[in-house]
């Protein structure tokens, strides 16, 4: 018998929006896959399980995924050493039967880079028993925090990663509301354009979501280099 | 002392979705505010709780919460007999220090006819303690339980309640991942325009997502009539 691959949401950093499924299944999963990478994201999902599951007697395999800017393109199939070695100690241990928690922040679903592995883990048997197991997003945790709605009614919500995007003003022009994600290194570029489009007041700058150094800054223009981060959007709302 | 309000959401339908936070808060709030609407989802919102927590001994409150198409006109400032009610019950409890749970189904931010209630209060008082609590929503379930990522990368995502746009054609034009809420009542039209942008291979109907009576449909034209219902989403990824 194959183990089972579960791909579990730990929720945007406040360790108690872990949900009551993620933490049963964590608890009884002998082996915890988390990934690392250069961005901070990566190592925070293992911090926030260790709040509320003891991991002491838990196998933990922490690999480093290469991160892209832009999704591989149909014909590149040449897995890279990397990826050949993550897949290699997922399959390894459901092949022995192991079950594997591999761990993400906020949602798989949105900009995991779980759905990488996925791929590539489905192209080498595509009957692995794996389960998704939705977590609360850091994008509506944002939301909530700042007291917003993203929607209502008929309202129609768009999610840009800002960083590699250049039709924000566009976007702003037809949607009622816009998330920007990964604004940090672009934040000069988003004030120029809320400032032209006049929406500055429209806006508002969310870091670090329910974590312990949360920031919400309602005046866009006040947001200094120091509050910007990797785990920051900005939320903008006609 | 004034009471809090603590705004809830329950996740999207299993009850193991719930968060340790809104579990935690449900079990000690001695008063527990549901809306109750003409759609279904309404009701189902007390339902994922009363599987979790036992509250035979705690006061809930059902009301009738007025559904709307459009977002109210700044100018429509005369509240309606049945949210002054509402607002009463509310706001009655909260003076003589009762904390509250309003639970909502799925994530607050996300299309909860709470942000009407939400302004109403606050016009009342500003400085009313109201916390919002994140809860998985049930657009990142049905991407989950699809196995579908929403975005990765550079992938810009949009959210459209389909019942009330004009634009989906557009919005598929531009856009990586278009998630097309309130299917039901225009599922012909969104057919056609899928058929037409041969698109149909790409788009996956998910209606209950992680309920009991689930249905995921990956190709849309077998989507029939009985299929359909209130709780139901269209992904189209290109």
């Amino acid at each position: 018998m194959s183990g089972k691959l579960y791909v579990i949401g730990v929720g945007p950093g406040d360790p108690e929006l872990l949900t009551l499924k993620a933490t049963r299944i964590l608890n009884k999963v002998a082996c915890v896959c988390v990934p690392k990478g250069r961005e901070e994201g990566m190592s925070l999902a293992l911090s926030i399980v260790k709040k509320v599951i003891n991991v002491d007697d838990k196998e933990i395999i922490e690999s480093h995924f290469p991160m892209r800017k832009t999704r591989p393109q149909e014909h590149e199939c040449e897995l890279d050493a990397r990826w050949q070695e993550i897949v290699e100690n997922v399959m390894s241990r459901l092949n022995k039967g192991i079950d594997i928690a591999f761990i993400t922040i906020g949602d798989p679903t949105i900009y995991s880079t779980f759905f990488y592995l996925y791929d590539k883990l489905l192209a080498l048997n595509p009957e692995l028993n794996i389960e998704i197991i939705p977590g609360v997003s850091s994008i509506n945790t944002a939301a909530a925090r700042a007291g917003l709605s993203l929607g209502l009614a008929n309202e129609k919500i768009a999610i840009l990663p800002a960083t590699y995007t250049d039709d924000i003003k566009e976007t702003l022009e037809r949607f009622d509301t816009v998330v920007l994600m990964k604004v940090h290194k672009v934040f000069d570029k988003i004030c120029d354009i809320l400032n032209d489009m006049n929406l500055t007041d429209n806006a508002v700058y969310i870091s670090r979501a329910g974590m312990d150094d949360e920031k919400i800054i309602n005046n866009i223009c006040k947001v200094k280099k120091k509050d910007l981060n990797y785990f920051s959007v900005v939320i903008i709302k006609k």
